[in-house]
């Protein structure tokens, strides 16, 4: 049961001039459910990606970033679910290569204008004849209001689709912003099994977008984890149609940079927290906040080390305030000159470690009653220093072992 | 359920002359199950350790660490389960060693030669009033004859004793050498929860000592992983009593040196394979061996980033041959100029992947044969050198939540 998550209404996402979403099932999901995606952009559009760092990364990340290298803009998204085209080698890079040209050829613009993405099974052959298939009714189906439903076409083994929409008021004129993601499990940065798509109508150059998608990528999806497995396939893009006319933001000088960049972070905040609330088997929502560090780096690395180590989530899924297990996750994080007698731990308010033992003031019923709640915010201060970072995770449950058990039955 | 893993037969245990156990009832587990060992040595012992390597070592390993500096030989070990006296601050020191104190008294030895070690919860107040009333009835039954039980005294949540035998010859002469250890969560190097006291009777410097148990714990307890939480109280305690006489072993010129290593090698990898056959929850029993590596390091590094990955522990939980998670795993274990074209991978004796994608010749039924087997090697060739490791881990099942989740209650 996903945490404190909804799915979205679909009156609260505001369309984005200059994009238009269809969706069709090309039965690649046995369950017949809806399973492709396709976002036409306008004449235009600025386009900028961040990627999954794993080695193996899957086939049509590899094209993605050749296209988004050419010379030619980018006019059209393609995404499918139910099989992740990774692990899949020369022939994996053929098939994704063949469903841009398909998407190119009934949009009549080239191939290299079109990103791909999968998410699904890893090392199986995508069945891109499928999707290829299904682009008419995908096409067909291709409005400026389609935003949930994209939002529930690319889910996998999430149950509630995840999606975030804010008007963006700059200079006296109104924008849209609106973003989807889909993320369950195998959710760890840099990046997750994820794929996120956020659009605005703004005007904004490439260099300014790049900039905006690195910060905000690095304040939201690159904050949270599920499992700590990272994924062949996670791809965050960030779309500006242009579609409104206004003077294009062309750096970080112009005034409506950090307006954007600011709410551009708060969806893609809100998404990645949606990933975490609907992490496979989550019954409970945790933030890790890690203060007093000598960089942001090692307060992101002990916040880390906490929020992946099974023992400390199956303590949150029991509703155990079993806090030992959270300082040894502290102990065990790889940050080598760390005096733990300075070490300070707060389970929501409650203080409960200090000078290097159990606080005195520590009361277990106060820590129980702290964990019983479904959302639960984890503090540490190191003492030596002033950098804060936050993480946010989930707890791990019988039904992680249960959904990941049966994923592919 | 323990993977081909039985309680050792008493009988097959040797007794090593210089060393006696005694085993109690304190009273700090709730069940009233045996939770106190005493360990005496003959006067003369040489004794050396390697511990946790997590900032929050426990107060137990702390005056270990301590006494083992010191000038006087170690004569005693007093070991309790039940509670790890761990992130207890100079409260737990205090009790630490009033505790060996108490046993010194008994004795009429020194506090400085005995060492102590606790296991258990973490964060609660050792009881060691508990373990000193206890003493008298531990003393009353030391014996040479109890390893097997010491074995159980010194279990947590194992559900099997551990404990591992051999008889060295060398030179002519018959030596003994037997172990016990405990384990079953929070498993993983450097080192894990774990407990392990090795014995031989044969006479050893402190240095050989030291040189042997170094050799030893890195190719047996550094290469398990249960679950990848790696524990404030893990120590290893290798015992040369010198109570059978001969020359002494003086250092690795001497030809008794490497027969005398390498038994205690093969005793500690039976032991830390039997941790990993007791994994908490544990179903399966699974190698993972990575070939031709430039250096050990990053052979052990990808090992462990699949061996740990919950999305592969819970595939072989479900016989489910997903065997791109395993390549996802390899992806992300942070080897950066990994050519993932040239990877090989094998389950079983199954070739499964190759050139970064499925292998032509595989067959899912063949994956599944071997997935459904109670061992399973997994083998992976990285084709950029000759250096080789192997890990040894268990599966991720319901019972490892179940577990983790009621540990306290």
């Amino acid at each position: 049961m996903p945490v404190n998550l909804a799915a979205p209404d679909p009156a609260s996402l505001l369309s984005v001039p200059g994009v238009e979403l269809g969706i069709a099932s090309a039965g690649i999901k046995k369950s017949g459910r809806k399973d492709v995606l396709v976002m036409q952009l306008a004449h235009d559009s600025e386009v900028v990606g961040v990627f999954t760092q794993n080695r193996f990364c899957a086939a049509p990340v590899t094209v993605c970033k050749e296209h988004l290298h050419g010379e030619d803009g980018i006019r059209a998204l393609v995404v499918n679910t139910g099989n992740a085209n990774a692990g899949t080698g020369e022939d994996g890079l053929r098939r994704a290569r063949e469903t841009c040209a398909a998407v190119a050829e009934n949009l009549n613009i080239k191939p290299q204008q079109v990103l791909p993405f999968s998410t699904g099974v890893i090392l199986e052959p995508l069945p891109h004849d499928k999707i290829i298939a299904a682009l008419p009714a995908a096409f067909a189906d291709l409005k400026a209001a389609n935003w949930a439903a994209a939002a529930e076409a690319i889910m996998t083994t999430d149950v509630v689709a995840k999606a975030a929409s804010r008007k963006v008021a700059m200079n006296g004129q109104d924008f849209a912003l609106t973003g989807i993601a889909k993320g369950s499990g195998m959710i760890h940065p840099n990046m997750a099994t994820m794929l996120s798509f956020v659009a605005t109508d703004a005007p904004v150059s490439c260099e300014a977008l790049e900039a905006i998608l690195r910060y905000a990528v690095n304040k939201s999806f690159n904050c949270i984890t599920v499992d700590g497995d990272t994924s062949t396939n996670d791809s965050c893009i960030l779309i500006a149609t242009g579609a409104t006319e206004a003077p294009v933001i062309m750096d970080d000088g112009d005034p409506r940079f950090p307006t954007l960049r600011d709410v551009v972070t708060e969806v893609m905040i809100q998404l990645a927290q949606a990933i975490v609330r609907d992490g496979e088997g989550a019954t409970k929502f945790m933030a890790i906040r890690v203060e007093g560090g000598r960089d942001e780096a090692e307060c992101k690395q002990i916040a880390y080390a906490v929020a992946k180590s099974p023992l400390v989530k199956t303590a949150f899924f029991a509703s155990d305030p079993n806090l030992g297990r959270i300082l040894a996750a502290v102990g065990y994080a790889g940050v080598a000159d760390l005096d733990v007698d300075k070490i300070k731990l707060w389970l929501g308010g409650v203080m409960v470690a200090e000078n290097g033992g159990r606080s005195p003031s520590y009361q277990e019923a106060e820590g129980q009653r702290v964990m019983a709640a479904p959302e639960i915010e984890v503090r540490l201060h190191l003492g030596r220093g002033d950098a804060v970072a936050t993480v946010w995770t989930c707890d791990f449950s019988y039904d992680y072992v249960k959904i990941n058990a049966e994923y592919r039955t």
